[in-house]
């Protein structure tokens, strides 16, 4: 990872879930679905293929009824540690028309639990910025409450 | 894949040389400058880590001393089989400025030599239609036989 504190965003906690559970939270799509938005948004739809070139897709609904949607393409899936996945492209790896982000989340065994890492890459420095200003640290952080939430019933 | 003739380009030839020594050519640097810029554009550095998230750089000179230089991603590299590699990222996929293309290189045995295939992909097909107007086939097509003679000395 060529990580840059200009161009990248990063969050980091121990879950209580191990990794298994996780990985599971994050690549199984009915698991998916019932924390990748943080409330009061929800995640109505949600397709994940995790191998390299699989497609990603979230359709999120917001409470005035506007939705969100995204299809993505998976980089790296390898099970109980690492999952990459990009808007740069679509599935199969086709070059995306808006580009946005690179997510790089890692897990590692941290006692019964989990030791949680998102790294989020930019292309510039105004692309990190308008992600800190649309609630980054407050997005991804509730979201990953939900997860902690949803992997420690597994 | 999720091929389309409206976003796609492609080019298939047999290559006299085995799928192993194809794989060569492309994934170690000093054999790629030989044969990567069809003449008389030379190569004149190259980096390839042909691994999921690698660097993939090449500077090219024209005749008139004009430079292109492109650093892109490695996205799948499984040798002698199959080699992905796109400008939308670039090296540890980070997200590229300005996206153009990913392309799909594939080797089978075929004979003594390789059944040889490209299937470069775009977002668009504006995008498609520029890299077809800026020679896509003539230009991959020259470096298809650069890279067949290079393969043929390994």
């Amino acid at each position: 990872m060529h990580l840059d504190a200009d161009l990248d965003l990063r969050l980091e906690r121990h879950l209580s879930a191990p990794p298994h559970a996780v990985w599971r939270a994050w690549t199984e799509a009915d698991l998916l679905m019932r924390w990748f938005a943080p409330k009061p948004v929800r995640t109505e739809e949600a397709t994940i293929e995790p191998r390299p070139g699989g497609r990603f897709y979230t359709r999120m609904v917001m409470p005035d009824g506007q939705e969100i949607a995204g299809d993505g393409c998976i980089l790296a899936a390898e099970p109980d540690r690492r999952l990459v996945f990009t808007d740069a492209l679509g599935p199969g790896w086709r070059p995306a028309a808006a580009p946005f982000m690179t997510a790089i989340v890692t897990m590692e065994p941290d006692g019964d639990g989990t030791a949680y890492r998102a790294v989020v890459l930019h292309a510039d420095r105004a692309a990190r910025e308008k992600h800190e200003d649309m609630g980054f640290a407050q997005g991804w952080g509730a979201a990953a409450d939900q997860l902690e939430q949803v992997a420690a019933t597994l």
